[in-house]
Protein backbone atom coordinates (compact mmCIF):
# COMPACT_ATOMS: atom_id res chain seq x y z
CA UNK A 1 0.00 0.00 0.00
CA UNK A 2 1.19 3.48 -1.06
CA UNK A 3 0.75 6.00 1.84
CA UNK A 4 1.66 9.91 1.87
CA UNK A 5 1.60 13.50 3.32
CA UNK A 6 0.82 16.37 1.64
CA UNK A 7 2.50 19.11 3.17
CA UNK A 8 1.90 22.53 1.98
CA UNK A 9 0.86 26.39 3.01
CA UNK A 10 -2.76 27.18 2.92
CA UNK A 11 -3.63 30.33 2.60
CA UNK A 12 -6.41 31.87 5.09
CA UNK A 13 -9.82 31.82 4.02
CA UNK A 14 -9.38 31.14 0.35
CA UNK A 15 -10.95 27.74 -0.09
CA UNK A 16 -10.77 27.49 -3.67
CA UNK A 17 -7.77 28.61 -3.94
CA UNK A 18 -6.44 26.28 -1.74
CA UNK A 19 -8.47 23.16 -3.19
CA UNK A 20 -6.70 24.44 -6.26
CA UNK A 21 -3.22 24.07 -4.93
CA UNK A 22 -3.97 20.49 -3.42
CA UNK A 23 -5.13 19.26 -6.84
CA UNK A 24 -2.63 20.78 -8.34
CA UNK A 25 -0.09 19.16 -5.94
CA UNK A 26 -1.66 15.95 -6.41
CA UNK A 27 -1.98 15.67 -10.20
CA UNK A 28 -0.10 12.74 -11.05
CA UNK A 29 0.68 11.20 -8.04
CA UNK A 30 0.29 7.30 -7.45
CA UNK A 31 -0.90 6.38 -3.75
CA UNK A 32 -3.54 4.97 -2.52
CA UNK A 33 -3.95 7.10 0.64
CA UNK A 34 -2.88 10.88 1.22
CA UNK A 35 -2.95 12.39 4.10
CA UNK A 36 -3.38 16.43 4.18
CA UNK A 37 -3.44 18.73 7.08
CA UNK A 38 -5.80 20.13 10.16
CA UNK A 39 -8.23 22.59 8.17
CA UNK A 40 -6.03 22.33 5.10
CA UNK A 41 -8.47 24.68 3.06
CA UNK A 42 -9.65 27.26 5.64
CA UNK A 43 -6.41 27.94 8.41
CA UNK A 44 -7.24 27.81 11.73
CA UNK A 45 -6.12 30.83 13.13
CA UNK A 46 -10.02 32.30 13.25
CA UNK A 47 -10.48 35.45 15.37
CA UNK A 48 -14.06 34.21 17.04
CA UNK A 49 -16.58 31.26 16.45
CA UNK A 50 -18.97 33.73 14.02
CA UNK A 51 -16.00 34.38 11.78
CA UNK A 52 -15.29 30.49 12.17
CA UNK A 53 -18.59 29.71 11.33
CA UNK A 54 -18.67 32.15 8.10
CA UNK A 55 -15.76 29.58 6.29
CA UNK A 56 -17.92 26.73 7.46
CA UNK A 57 -20.07 23.84 5.69
CA UNK A 58 -21.84 21.30 5.97
CA UNK A 59 -20.38 17.86 5.33
CA UNK A 60 -23.29 16.72 3.41
CA UNK A 61 -23.06 17.85 0.09
CA UNK A 62 -20.53 20.30 1.07
CA UNK A 63 -17.72 21.72 -1.61
CA UNK A 64 -14.91 20.92 -0.05
CA UNK A 65 -15.98 17.04 -0.26
CA UNK A 66 -17.66 17.36 -3.58
CA UNK A 67 -14.36 18.82 -4.89
CA UNK A 68 -12.02 16.66 -3.08
CA UNK A 69 -14.22 13.18 -3.65
CA UNK A 70 -13.86 13.81 -6.96
CA UNK A 71 -10.51 14.01 -7.15
CA UNK A 72 -9.94 11.09 -4.87
CA UNK A 73 -11.54 9.22 -7.90
CA UNK A 74 -9.82 10.82 -10.62
CA UNK A 75 -6.96 10.11 -8.66
CA UNK A 76 -8.22 6.62 -7.54
CA UNK A 77 -6.37 7.56 -3.87
CA UNK A 78 -8.08 7.73 -1.04
CA UNK A 79 -8.02 11.34 0.75
CA UNK A 80 -7.97 12.31 4.85
CA UNK A 81 -8.35 16.01 4.69
CA UNK A 82 -9.18 18.56 7.50
CA UNK A 83 -12.11 20.77 7.31
CA UNK A 84 -14.40 23.17 8.80
CA UNK A 85 -18.09 21.46 9.33
CA UNK A 86 -21.12 23.84 9.85
CA UNK A 87 -23.96 21.14 12.05
CA UNK A 88 -26.73 23.45 12.99
CA UNK A 89 -25.09 26.38 14.90
CA UNK A 90 -22.12 24.41 15.64
CA UNK A 91 -18.39 24.49 14.37
CA UNK A 92 -16.05 21.53 14.26
CA UNK A 93 -12.68 21.12 13.61
CA UNK A 94 -13.37 18.30 11.28
CA UNK A 95 -11.92 15.73 9.14
CA UNK A 96 -13.22 13.84 6.30
CA UNK A 97 -11.89 10.37 5.03
CA UNK A 98 -13.02 10.24 1.15
CA UNK A 99 -12.08 6.99 -0.76
CA UNK A 100 -12.53 6.76 -4.52
CA UNK A 101 -15.17 4.27 -3.94
CA UNK A 102 -17.43 3.31 -0.69
CA UNK A 103 -18.28 5.27 2.35
CA UNK A 104 -17.25 8.84 3.31
CA UNK A 105 -16.17 8.90 7.07
CA UNK A 106 -16.54 12.19 9.41
CA UNK A 107 -14.76 12.58 12.16
CA UNK A 108 -14.58 15.51 15.09
CA UNK A 109 -11.54 17.01 16.99
CA UNK A 110 -12.05 15.70 20.03
CA UNK A 111 -9.42 17.31 21.54
CA UNK A 112 -9.08 20.86 20.94
CA UNK A 113 -6.16 23.20 21.35
CA UNK A 114 -5.70 26.74 23.05
CA UNK A 115 -7.95 29.16 21.09
CA UNK A 116 -9.48 25.92 19.26
CA UNK A 117 -11.72 26.16 22.21
CA UNK A 118 -12.95 29.21 21.43
CA UNK A 119 -13.51 28.90 17.97
CA UNK A 120 -14.90 25.38 17.57
CA UNK A 121 -17.33 23.05 19.39
CA UNK A 122 -15.80 20.05 21.00
CA UNK A 123 -16.28 16.72 18.56
CA UNK A 124 -19.00 14.23 19.24
CA UNK A 125 -18.50 11.10 16.99
CA UNK A 126 -16.43 8.11 18.52
CA UNK A 127 -13.20 7.02 17.53
CA UNK A 128 -13.71 4.44 15.38
CA UNK A 129 -11.66 2.15 12.41
CA UNK A 130 -12.52 2.08 9.20
CA UNK A 131 -11.38 -0.77 6.38
CA UNK A 132 -9.90 0.56 3.04
CA UNK A 133 -8.57 -1.65 0.64
CA UNK A 134 -8.54 -4.19 3.62
CA UNK A 135 -6.86 -2.28 5.83
CA UNK A 136 -7.88 -0.52 9.20
CA UNK A 137 -7.62 3.09 9.25
CA UNK A 138 -8.01 5.68 12.08
CA UNK A 139 -7.99 8.90 12.82
CA UNK A 140 -6.94 11.86 14.36
CA UNK A 141 -6.20 15.72 14.54
CA UNK A 142 -3.56 17.59 15.75
CA UNK A 143 -3.81 17.83 19.62
CA UNK A 144 -5.90 14.07 20.22
CA UNK A 145 -2.02 13.40 20.05
CA UNK A 146 -1.45 14.48 23.76
CA UNK A 147 -4.10 11.81 25.01
CA UNK A 148 -2.68 8.45 24.68
CA UNK A 149 -5.74 7.08 24.77
CA UNK A 150 -6.90 8.69 21.65
CA UNK A 151 -4.38 6.48 19.62
CA UNK A 152 -5.14 3.55 22.21
CA UNK A 153 -8.31 3.18 21.50
CA UNK A 154 -7.77 3.18 17.93
CA UNK A 155 -5.39 0.80 17.80
CA UNK A 156 -7.15 -1.75 20.33
CA UNK A 157 -9.87 -1.31 17.58
CA UNK A 158 -7.38 -2.67 15.58
CA UNK A 159 -6.26 0.01 13.48
CA UNK A 160 -3.33 -0.22 10.75
CA UNK A 161 -2.45 3.23 9.72
CA UNK A 162 -3.34 6.03 12.14
CA UNK A 163 -3.90 9.47 9.64
CA UNK A 164 -3.06 12.41 11.37
CA UNK A 165 -4.50 15.95 10.28
CA UNK A 166 -2.35 18.64 11.73
CA UNK A 167 -1.39 21.91 12.24
CA UNK A 168 1.07 21.85 14.66
CA UNK A 169 2.94 25.24 16.19
CA UNK A 170 4.85 23.38 18.92
CA UNK A 171 7.92 20.95 18.64
CA UNK A 172 6.97 18.15 20.58
CA UNK A 173 5.19 15.89 18.37
CA UNK A 174 7.77 14.89 15.48
CA UNK A 175 9.24 13.08 18.60
CA UNK A 176 6.14 12.27 20.44
CA UNK A 177 4.92 10.42 17.16
CA UNK A 178 7.61 7.93 17.29
CA UNK A 179 6.36 7.18 20.76
CA UNK A 180 2.82 6.55 19.76
CA UNK A 181 3.76 4.38 16.78
CA UNK A 182 5.60 1.78 19.16
CA UNK A 183 3.51 1.74 22.03
CA UNK A 184 0.68 0.73 19.81
CA UNK A 185 2.54 -1.08 17.09
CA UNK A 186 0.65 1.12 14.14
CA UNK A 187 2.20 2.97 11.24
CA UNK A 188 1.33 7.09 11.62
CA UNK A 189 1.18 9.31 8.68
CA UNK A 190 0.48 12.73 9.64
CA UNK A 191 0.37 15.96 7.44
CA UNK A 192 1.74 19.11 9.16
CA UNK A 193 1.00 22.50 7.45
CA UNK A 194 3.77 24.97 6.82
CA UNK A 195 3.48 29.18 7.07
CA UNK A 196 2.22 30.90 9.51
CA UNK A 197 -1.01 32.96 10.23
CA UNK A 198 -0.96 36.18 12.21
CA UNK A 199 -4.70 37.18 13.05
CA UNK A 200 -6.35 39.77 15.66
CA UNK A 201 -3.01 39.86 16.68
CA UNK A 202 -2.43 36.84 17.56
CA UNK A 203 0.44 34.56 15.26
CA UNK A 204 0.65 30.92 15.18
CA UNK A 205 3.71 29.36 12.95
CA UNK A 206 3.62 25.73 11.66
CA UNK A 207 6.21 23.57 11.99
CA UNK A 208 5.71 21.46 9.07
CA UNK A 209 8.11 18.72 9.80
CA UNK A 210 5.15 15.74 8.35
CA UNK A 211 6.30 12.42 9.15
CA UNK A 212 5.45 8.43 8.03
CA UNK A 213 6.70 6.44 10.76
CA UNK A 214 6.23 2.64 11.04
CA UNK A 215 5.14 0.43 14.04
CA UNK A 216 9.02 0.21 14.93
CA UNK A 217 9.39 3.83 15.49
CA UNK A 218 10.86 4.00 12.37
CA UNK A 219 11.20 7.57 10.38
CA UNK A 220 10.15 6.61 6.76
CA UNK A 221 9.77 9.78 5.47
CA UNK A 222 9.77 13.46 6.58
CA UNK A 223 9.27 16.81 4.93
CA UNK A 224 11.15 19.81 6.32
CA UNK A 225 9.73 23.12 8.37
CA UNK A 226 9.08 24.54 4.98
CA UNK A 227 8.74 22.11 2.26
CA UNK A 228 5.32 22.37 0.18
CA UNK A 229 5.60 18.53 -0.56
CA UNK A 230 4.11 15.13 -1.19
CA UNK A 231 5.65 12.51 0.54
CA UNK A 232 4.64 8.91 -0.61
CA UNK A 233 6.45 5.27 0.66
CA UNK A 234 5.01 1.68 0.03
CA UNK A 235 4.71 0.40 3.12
CA UNK A 236 3.43 -3.21 4.45
CA UNK A 237 0.55 -2.38 6.72
CA UNK A 238 -0.01 -6.04 8.00
CA UNK A 239 3.05 -5.40 10.21
CA UNK A 240 1.18 -3.38 12.05
CA UNK A 241 -1.05 -6.35 13.16
CA UNK A 242 1.89 -8.23 14.24
CA UNK A 243 2.27 -7.11 17.92
CA UNK A 244 4.70 -9.42 19.24
CA UNK A 245 7.73 -7.15 20.09
CA UNK A 246 9.64 -9.62 21.30
CA UNK A 247 9.71 -13.62 21.52
CA UNK A 248 7.65 -13.47 24.40
CA UNK A 249 5.51 -9.78 24.85
CA UNK A 250 2.80 -8.99 22.98
CA UNK A 251 2.43 -5.48 22.90
CA UNK A 252 -1.35 -5.53 23.72
CA UNK A 253 -1.81 -9.05 25.55
CA UNK A 254 0.77 -7.88 27.75
CA UNK A 255 -1.63 -5.31 29.00
CA UNK A 256 -2.42 -5.31 32.93
CA UNK A 257 -6.23 -3.27 32.31
CA UNK A 258 -6.99 -4.96 35.77
CA UNK A 259 -4.47 -2.58 37.23
CA UNK A 260 -5.01 0.22 35.39
CA UNK A 261 -7.55 3.17 36.16
CA UNK A 262 -7.99 5.38 33.70
CA UNK B 1 13.29 19.18 46.78
CA UNK B 2 16.79 17.78 45.39
CA UNK B 3 15.97 14.07 43.19
CA UNK B 4 18.88 12.03 41.79
CA UNK B 5 19.59 8.77 40.27
CA UNK B 6 22.51 6.61 40.91
CA UNK B 7 23.61 4.94 37.55
CA UNK B 8 26.38 2.04 37.86
CA UNK B 9 27.41 -1.36 36.67
CA UNK B 10 25.88 -4.15 39.20
CA UNK B 11 27.60 -7.42 39.43
CA UNK B 12 25.62 -9.99 38.80
CA UNK B 13 25.03 -12.18 41.79
CA UNK B 14 27.18 -10.18 44.56
CA UNK B 15 25.00 -8.57 46.39
CA UNK B 16 27.15 -7.40 49.31
CA UNK B 17 29.59 -6.05 46.79
CA UNK B 18 26.59 -4.32 44.80
CA UNK B 19 25.47 -2.91 48.37
CA UNK B 20 29.14 -1.78 49.35
CA UNK B 21 29.47 0.21 46.27
CA UNK B 22 26.10 1.73 46.81
CA UNK B 23 26.91 3.20 49.82
CA UNK B 24 30.22 4.27 48.81
CA UNK B 25 29.08 6.20 45.68
CA UNK B 26 25.58 7.73 47.80
CA UNK B 27 28.22 8.55 50.81
CA UNK B 28 28.09 12.34 51.37
CA UNK B 29 25.58 13.19 48.69
CA UNK B 30 22.66 14.86 50.05
CA UNK B 31 19.28 14.50 48.43
CA UNK B 32 15.84 13.96 49.43
CA UNK B 33 14.85 11.01 47.12
CA UNK B 34 17.56 8.79 44.64
CA UNK B 35 16.42 6.49 42.45
CA UNK B 36 18.83 3.29 41.53
CA UNK B 37 18.34 0.78 38.85
CA UNK B 38 15.85 -2.32 38.19
CA UNK B 39 17.42 -5.32 39.84
CA UNK B 40 20.47 -3.16 41.62
CA UNK B 41 22.07 -5.65 44.05
CA UNK B 42 21.63 -9.12 41.50
CA UNK B 43 21.31 -8.42 38.25
CA UNK B 44 18.88 -9.18 36.04
CA UNK B 45 19.72 -12.22 33.42
CA UNK B 46 19.10 -15.36 35.42
CA UNK B 47 19.21 -18.10 33.19
CA UNK B 48 15.86 -19.57 34.58
CA UNK B 49 13.27 -19.03 37.81
CA UNK B 50 14.87 -21.51 40.02
CA UNK B 51 18.21 -19.41 39.86
CA UNK B 52 16.32 -15.90 39.99
CA UNK B 53 14.68 -17.61 43.58
CA UNK B 54 18.49 -18.34 44.83
CA UNK B 55 19.28 -14.75 44.80
CA UNK B 56 15.91 -13.40 45.78
CA UNK B 57 14.50 -12.58 49.43
CA UNK B 58 11.47 -11.34 51.06
CA UNK B 59 10.32 -7.69 51.51
CA UNK B 60 10.37 -8.42 55.24
CA UNK B 61 13.26 -8.16 56.60
CA UNK B 62 15.24 -8.61 54.08
CA UNK B 63 18.89 -8.02 54.40
CA UNK B 64 19.17 -5.51 50.94
CA UNK B 65 16.11 -3.97 52.69
CA UNK B 66 17.75 -4.09 56.21
CA UNK B 67 20.80 -2.47 54.69
CA UNK B 68 19.75 -0.02 52.48
CA UNK B 69 16.94 1.55 55.06
CA UNK B 70 20.52 1.94 57.18
CA UNK B 71 21.74 3.54 54.29
CA UNK B 72 18.58 6.22 53.86
CA UNK B 73 18.29 7.36 57.61
CA UNK B 74 22.13 7.40 57.57
CA UNK B 75 21.93 9.81 54.29
CA UNK B 76 18.39 11.22 55.11
CA UNK B 77 17.44 10.42 51.76
CA UNK B 78 14.64 8.18 50.72
CA UNK B 79 15.90 5.89 48.48
CA UNK B 80 13.95 3.75 45.78
CA UNK B 81 15.79 0.78 44.29
CA UNK B 82 15.18 -2.51 42.79
CA UNK B 83 15.56 -5.73 43.83
CA UNK B 84 14.40 -9.83 43.33
CA UNK B 85 11.72 -10.37 45.97
CA UNK B 86 10.81 -13.93 47.26
CA UNK B 87 7.25 -14.43 47.95
CA UNK B 88 6.23 -17.98 48.76
CA UNK B 89 7.41 -19.88 45.52
CA UNK B 90 7.24 -16.88 43.56
CA UNK B 91 9.58 -14.92 42.25
CA UNK B 92 8.63 -10.80 41.71
CA UNK B 93 10.93 -8.09 40.25
CA UNK B 94 10.49 -5.58 42.74
CA UNK B 95 11.21 -2.28 43.87
CA UNK B 96 11.37 -0.56 47.38
CA UNK B 97 10.60 2.74 48.37
CA UNK B 98 12.56 3.19 51.52
CA UNK B 99 12.17 6.73 53.36
CA UNK B 100 14.26 7.81 56.25
CA UNK B 101 11.42 7.88 58.25
CA UNK B 102 7.98 6.42 57.57
CA UNK B 103 6.51 3.61 55.65
CA UNK B 104 8.81 1.39 53.05
CA UNK B 105 6.55 0.76 50.05
CA UNK B 106 6.91 -2.39 47.73
CA UNK B 107 5.81 -2.52 44.03
CA UNK B 108 6.00 -5.45 41.86
CA UNK B 109 6.81 -4.98 37.97
CA UNK B 110 3.33 -5.42 36.71
CA UNK B 111 5.02 -5.82 32.79
CA UNK B 112 7.63 -8.23 31.83
CA UNK B 113 10.02 -8.12 29.50
CA UNK B 114 11.20 -10.68 27.16
CA UNK B 115 12.64 -13.81 29.28
CA UNK B 116 11.77 -11.39 32.34
CA UNK B 117 8.81 -13.64 31.94
CA UNK B 118 10.45 -16.97 32.48
CA UNK B 119 12.48 -15.80 35.30
CA UNK B 120 9.90 -13.88 37.39
CA UNK B 121 6.55 -13.78 38.10
CA UNK B 122 3.91 -10.84 36.96
CA UNK B 123 3.26 -8.16 39.63
CA UNK B 124 0.46 -8.17 41.77
CA UNK B 125 0.55 -4.68 43.55
CA UNK B 126 -2.03 -1.60 42.12
CA UNK B 127 -0.31 1.26 41.12
CA UNK B 128 -0.47 3.57 44.20
CA UNK B 129 0.65 7.10 45.18
CA UNK B 130 3.04 8.00 48.19
CA UNK B 131 3.57 11.13 50.25
CA UNK B 132 6.52 11.66 50.99
CA UNK B 133 7.79 15.43 52.78
CA UNK B 134 4.19 16.34 50.86
CA UNK B 135 5.02 15.36 47.70
CA UNK B 136 3.20 12.54 45.54
CA UNK B 137 5.39 9.94 44.62
CA UNK B 138 4.50 6.97 41.67
CA UNK B 139 6.76 3.95 41.30
CA UNK B 140 7.40 1.96 38.25
CA UNK B 141 10.04 -0.63 37.06
CA UNK B 142 11.28 -0.76 32.93
CA UNK B 143 9.20 -1.73 30.50
CA UNK B 144 6.06 -0.86 32.34
CA UNK B 145 7.15 2.74 30.41
CA UNK B 146 5.72 1.37 26.63
CA UNK B 147 2.46 0.75 28.68
CA UNK B 148 1.01 4.51 28.64
CA UNK B 149 -1.76 3.34 30.88
CA UNK B 150 0.62 2.59 33.82
CA UNK B 151 2.20 6.37 34.01
CA UNK B 152 -1.25 7.69 33.46
CA UNK B 153 -2.71 5.45 36.00
CA UNK B 154 0.01 7.34 38.51
CA UNK B 155 -0.32 10.56 37.35
CA UNK B 156 -3.99 10.90 37.74
CA UNK B 157 -3.93 9.52 41.35
CA UNK B 158 -1.53 12.69 41.73
CA UNK B 159 2.14 11.46 41.14
CA UNK B 160 3.99 14.43 40.99
CA UNK B 161 7.38 12.63 40.68
CA UNK B 162 7.25 9.08 38.86
CA UNK B 163 10.17 7.36 40.62
CA UNK B 164 11.74 4.83 37.86
CA UNK B 165 13.84 1.82 37.96
CA UNK B 166 15.35 0.41 34.81
CA UNK B 167 17.46 -1.57 32.92
CA UNK B 168 16.85 -0.67 29.45
CA UNK B 169 18.37 -2.37 26.75
CA UNK B 170 16.58 -0.74 23.86
CA UNK B 171 17.52 2.65 22.50
CA UNK B 172 13.89 3.98 22.24
CA UNK B 173 13.18 4.76 26.63
CA UNK B 174 15.37 7.99 26.63
CA UNK B 175 13.30 9.61 24.54
CA UNK B 176 9.84 8.23 24.78
CA UNK B 177 10.49 9.06 28.91
CA UNK B 178 10.21 13.04 27.52
CA UNK B 179 7.01 11.96 25.86
CA UNK B 180 5.63 10.43 29.34
CA UNK B 181 6.48 13.18 31.32
CA UNK B 182 4.70 15.88 28.77
CA UNK B 183 1.70 13.95 28.33
CA UNK B 184 1.30 13.25 32.10
CA UNK B 185 2.63 16.67 33.59
CA UNK B 186 5.05 15.07 35.75
CA UNK B 187 8.69 14.74 36.30
CA UNK B 188 10.30 11.40 35.13
CA UNK B 189 13.62 9.93 37.26
CA UNK B 190 14.26 6.89 36.09
CA UNK B 191 17.97 5.28 37.47
CA UNK B 192 19.19 2.62 34.06
CA UNK B 193 22.55 0.53 34.86
CA UNK B 194 25.45 -0.01 32.37
CA UNK B 195 27.51 -2.99 31.35
CA UNK B 196 26.44 -5.87 30.06
CA UNK B 197 25.83 -9.44 31.57
CA UNK B 198 26.28 -13.05 29.16
CA UNK B 199 24.75 -15.62 30.88
CA UNK B 200 23.41 -19.07 29.34
CA UNK B 201 24.20 -17.90 26.06
CA UNK B 202 22.47 -14.78 26.09
CA UNK B 203 24.03 -11.50 26.19
CA UNK B 204 22.23 -8.29 27.09
CA UNK B 205 23.65 -5.04 27.05
CA UNK B 206 22.56 -1.64 28.86
CA UNK B 207 22.17 1.53 27.69
CA UNK B 208 22.87 3.88 30.83
CA UNK B 209 21.15 7.35 29.76
CA UNK B 210 19.75 7.81 32.93
CA UNK B 211 18.15 10.99 32.87
CA UNK B 212 15.60 13.19 34.88
CA UNK B 213 13.22 14.70 33.11
CA UNK B 214 10.36 18.19 33.81
CA UNK B 215 7.32 18.24 33.26
CA UNK B 216 7.40 20.06 29.92
CA UNK B 217 9.94 17.50 28.80
CA UNK B 218 13.13 19.27 29.46
CA UNK B 219 16.28 17.10 30.41
CA UNK B 220 17.38 17.91 33.27
CA UNK B 221 20.29 15.71 34.14
CA UNK B 222 21.61 13.02 32.18
CA UNK B 223 23.97 10.41 32.47
CA UNK B 224 26.06 8.99 29.49
CA UNK B 225 26.16 5.05 28.60
CA UNK B 226 28.36 4.09 30.28
CA UNK B 227 29.34 6.33 33.38
CA UNK B 228 28.97 5.46 37.08
CA UNK B 229 27.69 8.59 38.87
CA UNK B 230 25.28 10.46 41.04
CA UNK B 231 23.10 13.27 39.39
CA UNK B 232 20.98 15.51 41.33
CA UNK B 233 19.13 18.40 40.70
CA UNK B 234 16.76 20.78 42.61
CA UNK B 235 13.08 20.41 41.60
CA UNK B 236 9.96 22.29 42.36
CA UNK B 237 7.99 19.21 42.17
CA UNK B 238 4.43 21.61 42.72
CA UNK B 239 5.27 22.14 39.43
CA UNK B 240 3.31 19.14 38.18
CA UNK B 241 0.30 19.99 40.00
CA UNK B 242 0.01 22.67 37.34
CA UNK B 243 -1.56 21.13 34.30
CA UNK B 244 -2.56 24.29 32.56
CA UNK B 245 -0.16 23.38 29.43
CA UNK B 246 -1.86 26.58 27.83
CA UNK B 247 -4.14 29.30 29.03
CA UNK B 248 -7.11 27.67 27.59
CA UNK B 249 -6.29 23.67 28.40
CA UNK B 250 -5.82 21.54 31.54
CA UNK B 251 -4.28 18.54 30.94
CA UNK B 252 -6.52 15.79 32.73
CA UNK B 253 -9.54 18.25 32.65
CA UNK B 254 -9.37 18.04 28.73
CA UNK B 255 -9.26 14.60 28.38
CA UNK B 256 -12.67 12.69 27.19
CA UNK B 257 -12.79 9.34 28.83
CA UNK B 258 -15.98 8.80 27.58
CA UNK B 259 -14.88 8.09 24.07
CA UNK B 260 -11.91 6.20 25.18
CA UNK B 261 -12.48 2.45 24.82
CA UNK B 262 -9.38 0.69 26.69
Amino acid sequence: MKVGFLQFNPEFGRKEKNLDTIANILHNKEADLMVLPELCTTGFNFIDKEEARSFAEPFENGPTRVFLKDLARELNMALVAGFLEKEGSKVFNSLMFLPPDGEDILYRKLHLFDRGKLTFDPGDIPFRVHAYRGIKLGFAICFDWIYPEAFRTLALQGAQIICHCTNLVLPFYPMAALVRAVENGVFIVYSNRTGSENRGGIELGYIGTSRIVSPRGEILAEADKIQEITCIVEIDPTKASDKNITGLNHLFDDRRPEFYKL
